[in-house]
């Protein structure tokens, strides 16, 4: 686990996409967000407090996050400097950049040196081991969906807002980088080692209490040929009680495969309902989440309406309409 | 790749179940092994001659395999003598034990004074690349199961014996530990990192003749909810053409997960046949392979009968009986 509260580090992120993993944390876990980090020429701007390291410690900030893509796949060294100081000051640091903080030699001797923590959340930082198959206690949720990118990450988060409104137990359970950062820990499913996959999903949900929730952070689809097999591990390692299937209507063809059509929701979930039978029996789809943001409010609606009809299950656009519905559909199973 | 010719350590082997490596190896590349390598105390014997370093290098072994399984988890000292003699003289190493070769320091340092490599076939010696789904030419035939240990390294192997007796193309591709050290090449698919497994299996199965066939060894089984998602990376990678169903009816529950049944023949091939469309329209399912070797032959023959009238699939132990009506079937695709 990484330690929190967070100073987001921005650098000199060119605009505000390049910053996407310090919105998600600014979004999701705003009381982790006590500030942001910006440095000469950074065109992103969360709306927090620009701290100094120094004001960041005396917030009782623990870990600086790197919520930023770097340019060229390069830490550059005036990353560098504020990085270091960090250290010296007594933060950990925690990242989702490719290029990993230790491979860094001068940040893992400084590291190593204050003994303070370096968190690449890309690889896994444990061994897992084989999935035993064993039923555990508590309920679990996993969003499936037609493609990568679709929504699955925010349906697993606004899930998790919506029940703990409601005084649910509820724990959303992150499988990527961007979930490991936003909530401090998970597994980086797509950097496991094959034969661990569905063991480090068993190790990432285990027993609970009988009425609290796992909202499962989905991976790639079932029916993406390059990211399948992390999918059914999720599907097998996950035992989902319920499957919530998660969709963006506009895509025209599945994410860097272009000869490939996106499923209908009917395919993924009769394949869904039916790989994840074979590790909980009971598992059933619940509803469907679907990402309306490149479409205008009315259609939306009439969408939602339609896959409503079509498919026999509540429908929602749960970042734009709330997750309702969906907690509503969770709490019959 | 691993150079070839053999020559196949036995070490102290206590039994000849420890040889399971060198087994397989004498039976499907019998040209690859030229002799064993047999220390004092040494329980098993494959029939071949007992070779020394020189007399091997006298008929041109290039590689000393250690075709046995170790005490212990560890590799001995007595070993060492014999493994360090044999860089000494010229000769490459292969293992696929856990313990790796790289990892012992002596071997490594004699290897790198020598220049001599260290094949380690449990780990991946390469950057796979995320799939791409892009259709390769060639056909591709992958054995799936009901169940992890059926035997379906061995159908593939039968049908690329049959099929080349026949003089038709054809290629066993390995991807496992075994059937690597069998053919020298391959992927270790249970040691890839997740997200470049199906990428890993596209790699080995390249753009061929329109009348070659790949023979792919299978993995795991899409209901084995340990190594699920391995399977699927393999019916998504590879692409097939064809499948082929393998049992072992005797088994009373899933290896290693003592609360799961085995899927019926029917369950494997529904779900084998539906993933493997997505990656290519035109698979079907081509045949049965059962193992049978707990049944004497008169209810393995009515066994088999029975298979072939419920599925309305030719089925064969291919290793007992011979894999001819599987390799018909395939001609026919």
């Amino acid at each position: 686990m990484i330690d929190t509260p967070y100073l987001l580090f921005l650098g000199d992120a060119p605009d505000m996409l390049a910053a996407k993993v310090a919105i998600g944390i600014r979004d999701w876990r705003p009381e982790f967000a006590i500030g942001q980090y910006r440095m000469e020429g950074c065109k992103a701007d969360l709306g927090l407090p620009d701290l100094t390291l120094a004001e960041a410690k005396a917030r009782g900030v623990k870990t600086l996050v790197v919520g930023v893509a770097n340019r060229g796949g390069v830490i550059s060294q005036s990353w560098k400097k504020v990085l270091v100081a960090a250290l010296e000051d007594g933060f950990d640091l925690a990242s989702g950049l490719h290029n990993l903080l230790c491979d860094e030699p001068d940040l893992a001797a400084v590291a190593a040196a204050t003994g303070r923590a370096l968190h690449d959340v890309r690889v896994p930082s444990v061994d897992y081991p084989i999935a035993n198959g064993v039923k555990r206690t508590g309920k679990r949720m996993l969003a499936i969906g037609t493609d990568c990118s679709v929504g699955k990450m925010y349906t697993a988060l606004c899930m998790e807002r919506e029940m703990r409104a409601r005084g649910m137990k509820a724990s959303f359970r992150a499988t990527g980088q961007t979930g490991i950062l936003i909530t401090g820990g998970g597994v980086p499913l797509d950097a496991v080692v094959a034969d661990f996959m569905a063991g480090a999903v068993e190790c990432l949900t285990p027993d609970n209490d009988p009425d609290h929730w796992d909202l499962i952070e989905g991976q790639g689809s079932l029916f993406h040929v390059s990211y399948s097999g992390v999918t059914l591990a999720l599907v097998h390692g996950g035992q989902p009680d319920a499957l919530v299937i998660c969709d963006e209507p506009t895509r025209a063809h599945m994410r860097g495969l272009p000869g490939y059509k996106l499923p209908t929701l009917e395919a993924v979930r009769d394949m869904g309902v039916a790989l994840a039978r074979v590790a909980n029996p009971a598992c059933v789809a619940v509803g469907c989440a679907i990402n309306t943001q490149h479409m205008d409010e009315a259609v939306a609606r009439d969408h939602l309406k339609a896959v409503e009809d079509r498919m026999g299950l509540p429908a929602t656009d749960p970042f734009r309409f709330g997750a309702g519905v969906l907690v509503d559909a969770l709490a019959r199973v």
